[in-house]
């Protein structure tokens, strides 16, 4: 008899919930997004669906209706009625006994969370200080994927050095973003970050913290970093959907600027809150 | 109200099956093994156990003990009373609101099936053609993680192409291993392989390979190939704890010797099969 265990537990398989068969938990074989609100608004929801349709075709999961999922996080976002929201979704491939070459015809699980948008004003108040780890992820970030043990791993080594974001740094030395998030420095009125020909993945939180650069006139220069080149800038901050920017005061041993959040990193915290609205 | 969404009906978080929340799903933050029995005996359960330990360790799930899941492996083996069978489990992190950093304190949670073993008599037979494909894996592929979906995407390329396996090529143009296998090419006595070196799984079946290629006069080289090498070699295939040795008479579009299973391939399939006993 095909059998199945659960902890400690014996269950048929026929019995077994469809949840642990998930592709999403076998192999990671699903794509997510995460957006979030302020006040109500869902913030740039329209290039989180752009960038959730890239990742599913991508990966080739071909029957899913974009619109239905729109519709789908519109009704949970009314439902949750909670205005500064946090709103997470995956689609896996589907349920079905472990085997890597899935069936084309599996129907896509989707699963979707709403919660309290976790803004941390303490962090975005004093900053940050972050730690690299080597860059371990697959070399298809582009690809906002579950496989995500890598940067699990980066972010577990940078809290048991009191970090709170790992930064990582790929083989030839150079920074490609943090664990979750985008990485930028600022030096002498110019705002750089890594261009997305590196490993990255397309944020869409760093494209509209390089509008607000502009807005406030800086110079963007597109270019990975050192860490060295890191450690010595005038300002370095942190951009993600769920935090925005959150400035860095401190990478590795190294206190930047005067080991508070930078000027330039302030205003542009202040202009991108300005597109939120 | 913090809600879920599982497909398109709306759930309360709090009445969220456990899982929903498996870090399993959101990260692929768990690690794996796969064991097969021949006639009712587990062939090397404890190189597996140990090997699982060593996963487990290397990502930092602590709180395990090795000698109850080697427990529950003998107990849902028995229940099952398959004698021919396919063991799969894996230990995820745990199941929480998700969040890259996991709580220390977290349950792990144990999954297993046993299945009939699905051994692939034609293939044996007939041999498979393979594919090539970029090595698009993490760089800690000696961990044996629930991060697979690169390992999908080759094996979906291979299947549009006819083949039955990919054959992942690093960005060094050297050949790595298989999507869920291990590979290996013979030309003139001599047995060639990866080293464990390279970016690659510590694989069991492997090392059992190589004992019997010791045991029939086959020279061993520990050495990455080239797409090229592989192409011109006498005879090529495969291994993995599921199929143990499978013939490739097809590479990429090169013919391997006649088309047909070589004579060492079988003569090490025989003495493989002799240790299982």
């Amino acid at each position: 008899m095909q059998i199945a265990m659960i902890q400690d537990k014996v269950v048929p398989m026929e019995e077994l919930e469809p949840a642990y068969l998930d592709r999403g938990i076998f192999f990671g074989d699903g794509v997510y997004e995460v957006v979030r609100s302020y006040d109500g608004k869902i913030f740039t929801l329209e290039e989180h669906m752009q960038r959730f349709a890239n990742s599913l075709a991508a990966i080739e999961i071909t029957s899913v209706d974009i619109d239905q999922i729109r519709s789908q996080v519109h009704k949970a976002f009314g439902a949750a009625g909670i205005s500064n929201a946090k709103i997470y979704f995956h689609i896996t491939r589907g349920s079905a006994p472990r085997n890597h070459l899935g069936n084309a015809n599996l129907k896509p699980n989707f699963f979707l969370t709403v919660t309290e948008s976790d803004d941390d004003t303490e962090a975005k108040t004093k900053g940050i200080a972050v730690s690299t780890h080597p860059d371990w992820r697959w070399k298809r970030c582009d690809i906002k994927s579950l496989n995500l043990l890598a940067n699990v791993l980066a972010r577990q080594d940078a809290a048991k050095k009191g970090c709170a974001e790992a930064i990582l740094v790929d083989e030839n030395g150079l920074i490609t973003e943090g664990a979750a998030s985008a990485f930028f420095a600022i030096s002498e009125r110019t705002l750089q970050t890594a261009p997305l020909t590196a490993n990255i993945l397309p944020s869409i939180t760093r494209k509209f913290v390089i509008k607000a650069g502009e807005n406030i006139g800086l110079e963007i220069i597109k270019k990975t970093l050192t860490p060295q080149q890191a450690s010595c800038s005038d300002e370095l901050f942190i951009a993600s959907t769920t935090n925005d920017i959150v400035p860095v005061v401190r990478f590795d041993h190294k206190l930047i600027g005067d080991g508070k959040p930078g000027k330039y990193t302030k205003l542009l915290a202040q202009k991108f809150r300005s597109f939120t609205v």
